[in-house]
């Protein structure tokens, strides 16, 4: 037994209470070298609490539709923001919170050229990649104490579109 | 008048007293998400002085080669880490400081799936992609104070290679 989540195009303001859409939607903030390139500035709200920021990658195995979601996760601790070293978009999952529980599992699709910053707390899915590459940069939180929450749902989804 | 400069694969050594190359080399530090994704750990000199991090991109239009180089730059108070959004490798130019003046500047080629932080106060071009799209998640220091010295070379350079 599944329940079925459809994804929906990824927007600012639909993200907005899980974390922030990185991307170059509108006019740049300023324009830089001589005019050659356009600084679109300082765009996620990062938290790295008591530990500090880092920059490590993640090459993940691309994963195919239907997507079967057992799992989500959070990190209590810090912010976490994922960048695309490709011009692929990718599946992002992410749930509610309510009283220590993740709620019902809303699934995203970037577009190329879009990154994602989960705010400290989000619960969501871990990196799901539509295709390969499956690399990832990915600046989190480094910090020795734990940082790391998940669940298990009780029955899966399905991931369908 | 110029000089001619052949750029360099990089590699971890050669770019060393410059910044980190950010890349996937050896093995992953650890294994997350069921075996399914690697991590490959913490691999930049993040440096933000009395500022903060801030993610940006940069939406740079691409270079030809060869590239007449006139200007380097640098940021006394702050790290800056160049993650390409696409599939390509860049241009990455960079020079060694000789009493706060710029030597002759070394040009390195990285490869698809390579990132670059330039270490505080590393002399460096500005952003050269040489292919389409230009963009580039831009890890470096948020702060209202002056960051950012320029050199312009009296003699100019041609990246040829």
């Amino acid at each position: 037994m599944s329940f079925e989540v459809r994804s929906q195009p990824i927007s600012a303001t639909a993200f907005a209470p899980f974390g922030d859409l990185i991307s170059t939607d509108g006019a740049p903030d300023m324009l830089i070298n001589q005019g050659l390139c356009g600084r679109f500035h300082d765009l996620a709200k990062l938290d790295f609490g008591e530990g500090r920021a880092g920059i490590s990658l993640f090459d993940a195995v691309p994963q195919t539709l239907p997507y079967r979601l057992e799992l989500v996760e959070r990190h209590p601790r810090g912010s976490q923001c994922f960048i695309p070293m490709s011009a692929h978009g990718f599946l992002v999952i992410v749930a509610a919170d309510t009283a220590g529980v993740p709620g019902v599992p809303r699934a995203f699709r970037t577009q190329s050229g879009q990154a994602v910053n989960f705010h400290c707390g989000a619960w969501h899915g871990v990196l799901t990649p539509l295709q390969a590459p499956g690399l990832f940069a990915v600046v989190d939180r480094i910090g020795s104490d734990a940082n790391l929450e998940e669940y298990h749902y009780p029955t899966a989804y399905n991931i369908v579109s």
